[in-house]
C-alpha cells in the first residue's frame, strides 16, 4: 500500500480512539502514522498506555507506535479526532489554522454554521460547505468536518430515504443506548446491574437538532434545518455495544409498513456507489424476524458500518413505528469519520 | 386477626403467585387459607415445592401449607388467580359459577364485556359490572375481576389523572420491562446478558386495548372505551423487577409540565380515602431528579404499590413527555388484585 | 430514646459511609448527630450533596443533617470512618489522639501491632489491646478499633467455630465480590457487562494476613497471629451486593462435613449473649439446599449481619470445602464496625 | 476444496451444535454435508428452524441445507455430535455400529473403559484406544471418541505441560463459567442478573474423574488414569461466554512462577506441528498483565482455540497458583471435536 495518507488520531487512547485505530490500522488509503494522546501517554508507546479493550490485544502494526502530546506538531496532513467535548473545540481549531484536515467525532463543532455535520450518505453535498468555512476563518489548507452524535447517526440513516420518498413531518424515538457510548470508565457497573438510567445529559437535544441539520440543505452559503420535528427520550442499559432506538414517524405523504421496507432496503448512496472502503454494501439492512434487530446479534452486521431496521409497522398515532439498531462506536463514531475523509478522498478534497 | 376472610391463591408457587404469598402472608383483612399448584406440586409442603425467588425463604405462616392440586375442592370464598394466560380461563370461570370471588392477574377475560378491568385509583365504579357479568352468566355468587398488564397499570396510574385534568387524545410509550414480568423460568440468559429484546408478545397490543377500557365508562349494560389513542414499543431489559416507560402524551387540553406535575403528585383516590391496607399512600410519586426514577432505586417506593414519575418536560411532536416506573410483579400484578379485593371488600362485596 | 451516645460518621456521602448513616439512623444506644464529608459537600444538607444509592431516598431524620468538614472539630465522643484507605489514617489518628473513640472500615490501621482488629464474634477479648494502644501513644480517652476487610469478616465468621472444634491449618478461597466493594463510581460498568475481573488490588494479602490476627491471640501486650495459612483469589463479578466464597479447609483434627454443619448452625458467640441490636440471631445460617447460598436470595438473611453457609462436602485435596456468602456493606462493612461499638458500650468501654 | 470428506452434525440447531456449523462450514478437510435435528426441525431448511445466536445470520453455505431427523440414514462416514448428554449415548452407539466415525461431545461415554477422552496437545495416542473399542464392541469401520467437559478441557490444556515438567499432585479450582456452556434457554436470567450460582450439576465431579483419564496413560488394552487430585468448585456467572478457571497446584518437583510460565508459554504439542487447520499456534497463551485474563477481552484469542493463563504467582497452601480462561463453546465443545477429528484425519485413521 505505498501511496496512502499519513493520518493521525487524536485521542487515541480511549474508547473512540481506539476503534479509530482498529479502522486505520490497515487501511487502503491511510497511513496510520501518529497517535496522540494525554500527558500521561506522551512519550510512551501506544501498547505501554493504552488500555485496549475491543479485543486482547491492538493491532501489531501500532504496538510500537510512540504516543505524541497535544502540544507537539504533528507532520500527517489529516487528523481524526477522538477527544471529548468540551476539549475538543480548541485544539481542533487549532490544527485546522495550522492547515489540518480534522474530521472530528467531538460535539463541539457539530452545529457551527459553516462546519459540514456529515453522513455520506445522507449529505454529502454539505461537504461543500469547508469552502466558506475556509473562506470566513481565513484558512488556507486546514477545516474541520464533523460527524453527529452517535444516536443521530443511525437515526438518520433511516430516516434519509424515508424523507426522500415520503416527507418526514414528526418523529418520536426513544433510545436504549450502550455502555460504550459514555467512554471508559463512563458509567458505573452500579448504575446498570439490574438497572436502567432514563437520561444521558445533552443527548436528547442532540438528536433533535442535529437532524435537522442533516437532513437539511447547503445552500452555497449556509445551512437551512429540514423541518422535521424530532422528540427524544434517551435511555442507557446494561450493553456493551449497540444503540437500539424506537422511532415512530409521520410522514407528509401516504406510506405503508412494506413502502417503508422496500425504501430501507434499496436505500443505496454515493458510498455505496464510490465503493468507499469503510461502506457497508447496504447503509440500512432490514430484518423481518419478529424480535429484531438485537445489539448483541446485529451490531456487528455490515462490520458495524449499517444501520439495522425491524419490527416496521403502523402505528396509530403518528404513521409508522419501528426498531432502528446500529453500532455505536463504528458506525456511530470513529467509522462515520473515516467515511468522511474516504468521500473527501475520493472527491479529491484531501 | 379474628374475622379475616378466607382465600385460596391459584398458581402459588409461580412468580406472580409468590407475591400474592407475599402480600397475603399477614393480611389484615384477608386469611391465606389455600395454596394451588400444578400437579407436580400437589399435595405436598408448600415450602417443599415452591422454588421461592424473592428473598431468602418464604414467610413462616405457609411454609408448612399444603399444595392442592386444581381440581380439588376450594372452600375459600375469595380466590386470587396467578395462573398463566390460557390456561387461566376456563378454570376461572368454573370457579366463579361455584361461587368463587374470583380476581385474576391472567389476561383471559380482561377484554370480556361484563369483566371490570380495575384499578381502584381508576375506574373503581367499574366494579358495578359484575351485577351484569353475574344475570347474563347466570352466577349466583361468584364473579371474576381483573387487573390489567403490568406495563398498562403503572402507565394508566399516571395517565388517569391527567386524563381527567386536560383530556388525553393520544399517546406514545416505549417500555423498558424487567425479566420477572415474564415469570420463572422465563427469559434466557443468553437473551439478556449484553443485549435487551425489542419485541414481547402481545404486549403492545395490550397496552393500547386495556388503557382505553380503563380510562372509559360502565354505562351500567356496558363498558364503553375512552377516546385514547396509544402506540407502543415494548422492549425486555436486564432488569429484575421494575418495568420504565417514557411517555409522550398529547391533550386536548392546554398543560405544562408543572401542571402534570402538580397533578400527579396531588392524585388521591378511592383506595387512599378508604385506606385500603395495601393502597399506597401516593399512587404517583413524582421525582424531581434528573436521572430518576431508576428501577433498582426506586421500584420498592411505597412498597412497590406507587407508579414514579419523573423528568416532566414539553415534547415538541405531542404535547409532554415524562417516564414513568413502577414494581411489575407488586403493583403491577398481585398487589394489583388485592387492592381490587380490598376495594371489593370495604365496598360490602366480597 | 434518651440517653444515647453522639456519634459521628466520616466519609457519610460514599458507599459504606450511606450503610453507616442508614444502621445508625435509629439506633437505640447511638444517636447519629454529625455527618463528615469532602470539600464538595461541607456546609450543604445531606440530603442535597448525598448521591443516595441504598434505596429511593435517605432516612428522613439524616435529611436536614449539615455535612461538615473534616478541619471542623467534632462534638461527638464516638466517630465512625467510612473513609477511604489511605486518605484514614491519618485523619483517624488526629481525632483518637483528640479523645475520640474511631471505629473505622479503613485498612489503614487494621495490621497496627497495638490496633484491635475486631469481630465481636471472633475475638472481642482483642479489645483489651486499646490499653495498650493508648498508654504507646499516649492517648487519654481515645482510641482506634478497626474492622476487617469485606472478605475476610464473612470467611472468618465461618472459620473461628471451625478454628475452635477442629484446627484450621491451611485454607483455599475464591471469592466472586460484588461491585459494591469498590464503592462509587467504583468498578466501569464495561469492565463487569458481560465479563468478571480476576483481580482486586491488595485484596489476596488482606484475606490472608487479617485472618492469622483475627484468629490469633491477644497476649495483653501483642498480637499473636494463629498458625493458619490461607491462599487466596479474588474475582470481581456483575453483582451489587452479596460477596460469594468457594472454600476448601485443612483441619488438624477429623471433621465430616456434617461435623462442619453442625458447629457452624449452633455457633453463638458473645453479641448473641449480650444482645448487641446489630447481632444477628445467628452468626452463620447454614443452608442445605443444593444450589444456596446466592447473593440475590441471601444476602439479606438476618439483615445482612450474618455469613450464609451452603454446600458443605468433602474436599479431596484438604478436608472440607464450602460456599460462604455475606453482605459486604453491611455485615462486611458499616454494620462490622456498629457492633463493634455496641460490643464496647455493652463492655462499659465507651 | 475438492476432495473434502462428507460430515454431518448431530444437535446441529442447538448452542454448540451452532458452533460445530460455523467451524466446519468452510473447513478445508470436511464438507458440511448433512445436518440432524429434532423432530420439530426434521424436513425444514437450517435457515428457517435454527434459531441462530453467535452472531446475525448463519453461514450461507448451509442457510438452504434440509435438516434432517435422528431416524434417517447419513451418508456422511463421519458425525459430529452436539446431542444433549442422556440422549446421545444410544444415538451415538447405533451410528458406531453402523459404521460412522462418531466425535462427540456428550457427556455419555467419556468415561467407558475403550472410549477416547482426548485433547490432540495432551494425550493423542489415546486415539489408539479405538481399536480395542471396535474389538469389544465388534465394530468394522465405526467408532466413537469423546471430547471432555467445557471446563475441563481448557484446565488440562495448562496443566498437561506442568504435569510433564514438574508433576502435578494435587489442585483446586473455582470456575465462573458462562451462561453458554448450558445451552439455550439453558439458566434464566433472573438466576444471573445481579447474582452467581454456586453449582453446576454434575460439573464438579467432570472435572476431577476426566483430569485423571486425560493425563493418564493407555497401555493397549485399558487406561490408567494418573494420580492426580483434583477438588472443584463450580459457579455460573452472568457472562455470555468463556470459563476462567482460578487453579491451585501442587507439584512433585520444585517450580516457580516463573518456571510455569516458561513451560506454559513454550508447550507446543502434535497439532501444532502437523498444523492441523483449527489448532492454535498456541495451545497456552501467557498474559502478564496483572487483571487478566478476562472473557470478554480474552476469550477469542487464537479464535477461541487457546487456553488463556496469567498471574501465575506462589501459592503458599499448595506451591503455584493462576488463572485460566477459554472460550468454553469453541476450544471448550465443537472446536475440540473438530480438532480431534482433524487428528485421526491427519493419522490416517478416517
Amino acid at each position: 500500500m505505498p501511496d496512502r495518507l499519513d493520518v493521525a488520531v487524536l485521542g487515541a487512547t480511549g474508547s473512540v480512539g481506539q476503534r479509530f485505530v482498529q479502522l486505520l490500522a490497515d487501511h487502503p488509503w491511510f497511513r496510520l502514522a501518529e497517535l496522540v494522546g494525554s500527558e500521561r501517554s506522551a512519550g510512551k508507546r501506544y501498547s505501554d498506555v493504552c488500555d485496549w479493550r475491543i479485543s486482547a490485544r491492538p493491532p501489531e502494526s501500532v504496538l510500537n507506535l510512540p504516543v505524541k502530546h497535544y502540544e507537539e506538531p504533528l507532520q500527517s496532513p489529516i487528523v481524526f479526532s477522538a477527544l471529548p467535548g468540551g476539549v475538543a473545540g480548541p485544539i481542533e481549531e487549532a490544527l485546522a489554522r495550522d492547515g489540518k484536515k480534522v474530521f472530528t467525532n467531538a460535539r463541539d463543532h457539530r452545529m457551527d454554521p459553516d462546519v459540514p455535520l456529515l453522513i455520506p450518505e445522507v449529505n454529502p453535498d454539505h461537504a461543500r460547505a469547508i469552502e466558506v468555512q475556509r473562506q470566513q476563518r481565513g484558512w488556507r489548507e486546514g477545516f474541520i468536518v464533523a460527524n453527529p452524535n452517535c444516536s443521530t447517526i443511525h437515526l438518520v440513516l433511516a430516516l434519509k430515504p424515508l424523507h426522500d420518498a415520503f416527507g418526514i413531518t414528526h418523529g418520536i424515538v426513544t433510545t436504549l443506548q450502550a455502555a460504550s457510548g459514555a467512554g471508559y470508565p463512563g458509567v458505573p457497573s452500579l448504575d446498570l446491574i439490574d438497572n436502567v438510567i432514563p437520561f444521558i445529559g445533552g443527548e436528547e437535544e442532540k438528536i433533535e437538532r442535529e437532524t435537522r441539520k442533516l437532513l437539511g440543505q447547503w445552500d452555497g452559503a449556509k445551512f437551512i434545518d429540514a423541518e422535521v420535528t424530532l422528540s427524544a427520550h434517551c435511555n442507557r442499559v446494561p450493553v456493551r455495544d449497540g444503540h437500539l432506538e424506537t422511532v415512530s414517524v409521520k410522514f407528509a405523504r401516504h406510506a405503508t409498513p412494506s413502502d417503508v421496507a422496500e425504501v430501507l432496503a434499496s436505500f443505496r448512496a454515493q458510498p455505496q456507489e464510490l465503493g468507499l472502503p469503510t461502506a457497508p454494501k447496504q447503509p440500512v439492512v432490514v430484518l423481518d424476524l419478529p424480535d429484531r434487530p438485537q445489539p448483541v446479534l446485529d451490531r456487528d452486521i455490515e462490520g458495524g458500518m449499517a444501520s439495522v431496521v425491524g419490527r416496521i409497522r403502523p402505528c396509530s398515532v403518528l404513521d409508522v413505528r419501528f426498531v432502528v439498531l446500529g453500532h455505536n462506536t463504528i458506525r456511530g463514531a470513529a467509522g462515520a469519520s473515516v467515511l468522511n475523509a474516504e468521500l473527501f478522498y475520493r472527491q479529491g478534497l484531501l
